[in-house]
């Protein structure tokens, strides 16, 4: 399926606009990369002065090149850029990647100059990648169109998509060291024109991809985003770095939800819900691309270690824990097993200690055996040089044992000299080396995270579902089914019990006077009527008092209000994020929240799953189920609630902020005490 | 100053025992090792066979030896260790490092020999270092008494303690091509008489030593530990990396000080009053080394980035966050410099951005501008390949900028090919690199929280102050002056007058009975009982009431306790641990502790800063200043309670569970409103 992007990925001919044979220029370095990449298609140059480059004709006007050319690279002057967009048209060209710099990254004037360049580019149908980029670069096709020193990075099935071409490059160099490649290679630039949500769809369907990383300053638009990413997980896997997380100063907010939730509890809930998996290190996101790259996932969190020295076996479990992973628990044959193969002093149960003296069949024969257990979804390999063997030997054992199980793999080789050798049969054959064992660690866990994902990938919300057609209004909030204890206002006896029949019993009654502030402290409020007798000799009772404790006091009559039963109370809310809209939080009630921050948030509409993990994410909502003495309530009733509210956000853009604070929980149902809501404007 | 350890570090004449000529055999690894080392003392080899070995004479009888010899390597079958410890003391050698296996490690019959061989060495005055160990190694002295595959690390100024022989081997070979040395490297094996607690403060003698780095899998003596450490951090850096972190089950508690204070907490705990810095990840402990090593402290937090690329410019600034540290506000003057300097469209607000086309002068102008700015403690420069010049270059130039400089600079040098001459550069200068700018940033983290420690380092408290005569009972908690609320029985009005009057007004009365259990039901609960008449009058309406609700009801009287006024509630406890006795716990009072574990942790006893610190931790101790519509109580009579229970504690080894919950403070003072305790035995 092409669009029109597909000449950024796969032109039949590139021509680039600015080449130069002096070298130290860019338009040098970019001519020289697109002719050593080994591209197939066509490449063409042109500049100002007419000559030769790399064996090829300059053509000093666009309009001589011949077919094929489908895309143009830019090394132009920035003032130079819009003409030659328009020209780029004229000759068929709707595609063109902008190196040139000096644009909106300079200031306004540059800023204008982009602008310009947009326009220009819609009016003439042609899509712009960058300005101030490095362009991009397919290990397989081949492709490169950047002006990066040579050579190009190994082939490999990690794509890159990067809004920092300078990081890009930096990455570009270290991974040749750490020995992993790349399929393609996308710099965002300046994103005049195409952003990352455009590049991630494009990147993905590439064969040769099996994970996209993505370094990410921002989002373009966060909803959009937010779909294509998720299309994209349901078959690869996606990683972000996300960085400016401190950037962001908090805005007003009227309510908790609003103070709580932040642009990064934002980020977090869109990567959540699109499937995304955010590395917290630039070091952390290459380390769980590669094990991505070349694992299975696995089946559950079972892991076993499998050593030869003692200390780093306790390392990895640490860590496996650390990452969310559990010690499997070894089956008896399996144990057997290695007792019958392993020396009486070694370890048998997990982590499996072989002891210094492991020989590399040792170490094949127990990790074929860890990796038939049935309850072993994983194995971490931990191999410091063994004193006795060659650690390259070890290498070259298990990685037979590993190509033929579908369980992953992930080898800690500690050292540095003394493992390089085996550090090159790992890479080559594709399984990845840490050279710690809390990294590897990591790893495995990004694997089991996958799984999980795809495991419970929740169903996407039908966003046609429910569109009450009540507008914005105090009523808005029961029209979605959420229970709320209204105070209602009786002026005579008659009229208080007909309300208390309709609340429902019991009632709670209270005199209602703007002249009498503490309205307990002259018997002004009356908890547990029962009927609808009571509330007439209740209301009656209520005036004689208030007359009593204040003779001239202004009356308005009695309010009266259902009473709740005790429960536990949570705060559940709704806030508009700018950037992915309706942003959901569940978390502990009443002030403390703020000083707590016992909260989670998730992107509206919720489904069960999400309403789920949001409950399960705080510990204000796994007392739900009951704690010590605090008593279980009704969690079914507040995933219902948290669900409502989320279409209710996500169907009222007009709604900035809601919050439900609180809503009791009960031992049957959930009750909104408090609602407070901002509609946008107001 | 010379202990019975010194001939481990500083031998006059080592003899190896069990020397052997088989290149494949340990005996041989040691002999090899020791000569190649260049050690300047004697060197003497025994074995049962006579013959020589790198041109020295193999005796057979250690008695044959000539002087000088005070250190002996065993590499003897573990059977003939005990006699062979007996034979090096007979000969006058007092110290023993045992590298032959096969002792506890491998069961009850090894454990038994190594008994016998620590029986032996005790006899006869004999250090032990080992078994199981690969010996220790000096590159200044120098001196290497391991089986390692050659060449010795280089020199350096970080020393390692390790717990692990292979994470030490692993570790060494790591380093060197990490470009990073060593001073001295002790394996400690089973510990089964020299410690790591023995061993730490010979290592900090060493003059060559600015650094060490302990391996811990446990600690043998946890308050001898603690105070061998708090020693050595007052003069040099000490990181730790403690695994093991989940394997100690939870063991059974009668509170929740208990529950909470799992092995964890008390090693944090521990590091913390010891000023050990504790690291995450084994690469974080050597990350942290470097730093410590080769930069000066920062007079505070405030940091500068300098960089050539905004991406990377940004991570940094999410790091320093991450790490605690501030973005330096930078000055008037520097700002102006950093314009008058750099085009137009760089960036001078820090990070300062200089844009890809940085040269090394720019590199160097720019940093020294920022050292010079009093806003700045510190610097990070972040360093990808420049496409315009070689970052070697740039090394050369920032160097001389930072060697001229008394603040730390850490280097981001991102890449690997194209850095890696910049990286000798900035090695041979003692200048730390890093790959990325996360671990960079960690690096000047740790660097501010040491010089934070020795700002803080808090006085000892005098153990001494404080030994009360009482004997554990129900006075202990006030004998230390901490106010508790005493509940008294009157059995007749007068007496409950006098009750009254003796705890102070108001009170409150209760009606005392087994028979009746909903007191206040039947109008059992007097509340704000302000005079002796009401006392009577209410000790009369309670007895009445209670032979009114029920007849027959056995009445034991009334209970009289001191009306407590409202207050902020949290917990104060303290339990021991069975490794470092008395650790105190602060947080969050109810029984939602559990659930938040909004809890702090310190060792006692504890001085002002220490109960500050743990006061600062929680949100219980946060909000105690208030917070919202929570009014401020007095956090001054919280620090004194945490202060004297840990004096209590400390002082009462026999206690071994105390906590006060709740503790409720009050505008003015603090009540311990319940106290429960255990003791040992009990």
């Amino acid at each position: 399926m092409t669009s029109s992007l597909t000449p950024f990925f796969q032109p039949k001919g590139v021509v680039v606009i600015g080449a130069s044979t002096s070298p130290e220029k860019l338009g040098y370095g970019v001519a020289r990369n697109l002719v050593a990449s080994k591209y197939q298609g066509a490449i063409h140059f042109v500049s100002q002065k007419s000559g030769t480059l790399f064996e090829r004709p300059i053509y000093t006007n666009l309009n001589e090149i011949p077919d094929p050319v489908d895309l143009a690279i830019l090394i132009v002057p920035p003032n130079a850029i819009p003409e030659t967009i328009e020209a780029c048209s004229q000759r068929g060209i709707k595609a063109a990647t902008i190196v040139t710099g000096g644009f909106r990254e300079v200031g306004a004037e540059g800023a204008a100059l982009e602008k310009q360049c947009v326009n220009t580019a819609r009016k003439h149908g042609v899509r712009l990648l960058g300005p101030n980029c490095i362009g991009t670069l397919d290990t397989h096709l081949p492709l490169d169109t950047t002006f990066l020193q040579p050579p190009m990075p190994a082939p490999g099935n990690i794509s890159f998509i990067s809004h920092s071409g300078a990081f890009a490059a930096a990455i570009i160099d270290w991974a040749r060291e750490q020995g992993f490649g790349f399929s393609q290679i996308v710099s965002l630039g300046n994103q005049a024109d195409v952003n990352e949500t455009d590049v991630l769809p494009e990147v993905a369907k590439d064969e040769h991809t099996r994970v996209i990383v993505l370094y990410m300053e921002g989002v373009s638009d966060g909803a959009k985003f937010v779909q294509a990413a998720r299309e994209v997980t349901k078959h690869k896997p996606v990683i972000a770095l996300k960085v400016g997380r401190f950037e962001s100063g908090q805005k007003a907010a009227a309510s908790h939800t609003g103070a709580l939730a932040g642009s990064e509890a934002a980020f977090d809930a869109a990567f959540a819900k699109a499937g995304v998996l955010r590395a917290d290190t630039a070091e952390q996101m290459f380390d769980w691309a590669r094990a991505l790259e070349d694992c299975p996932l696995p089946r559950g969190k079972r892991m076993a270690i499998l050593t030869n020295a003692g200390g780093p076996g306790v390392i990895a479990a640490d860590s496996l824990e650390t990452n969310g992973l559990l010690l499997s628990q070894l089956t008896e044959s399996t144990l057997q097993a290695l007792s019958s193969y392993l020396p009486p002093s070694a370890s048998v149960h997990n982590p499996v200690d072989m002891l210094a003296s492991a020989s590399p069949e040792a170490y094949a024969t127990c990790l074929k055996t860890l990796l038939q257990d049935e309850n072993v979804d994983g194995v971490l390999v931990i191999l410091p040089p063994p004193p006795m063997f060659k650690t390259e030997d070890v290498a070259k054992k298990v990685i037979e044992v590993i190509g033929n199980s579908d369980k992953p793999v992930v080898i800690a080789l500690m050292g540095s000299t003394l493992v390089e050798e085996a550090n090159k049969v790992f890479q080559r054959a594709h399984v990845p080396t840490y050279p710690f064992p809390e990294r590897a660690a990591s790893a495995l866990g990004v694997l089991a995270k996958r799984k999980e994902y795809l495991d419970r990938r929740p169903q996407t919300v039908d966003r046609t579902v429910h569109r009450p057609s009540s507008t914005v209004n105090d009523d808005l909030i029961t029209s979605y089914g959420i229970t709320t204890t209204p105070i209602k206002l009786a002026r005579d006896e008659n009229k208080a019990a007909t309300i208390a029949k309709e609340l429902g019993f019991p009632v709670v009654m209270k005199i209602a006077s703007s002249d009498i502030l503490h309205k307990s402290d002259i018997g002004g409020v009356l908890l547990n009527i029962k009927t609808e007798e009571e509330v007439k000799g209740g209301y009656a009772l209520l005036i004689e008092r208030a007359h009593k404790a204040m003779l001239h006091a202004k009356i308005d009559g009695v309010h009266i209000q259902r009473q709740i039963p005790e429960g536990q109370e949570v705060i559940v809310g709704a806030v508009r994020d700018p950037l992915f809209g309706a942003l959901m939080m569940f978390g502990s009630g009443g002030i403390e929240v703020e000083g707590l921050k016992d909260v989670a948030f998730a992107l509206a509409p919720l489904n069960q799953a999400e309403a789920q993990e949001m409950i399960r994410k705080t510990w204000a909502g796994r007392k739900l189920k009951g704690f010590r003495s605090i008593p279980p309530v009704d969690e079914e009733s507040v995933i219902d609630v948290l669900i409502k509210l989320s279409l209710l956000a996500y169907e009222h853009p007009e709604v900035e902020e809601i919050e439900i604070n609180p809503l009791r929980v009960l031992q049957k149902g959930a009750v909104a005490v408090d609602v407070r809501m901002r509609i946008k404007g107001e």
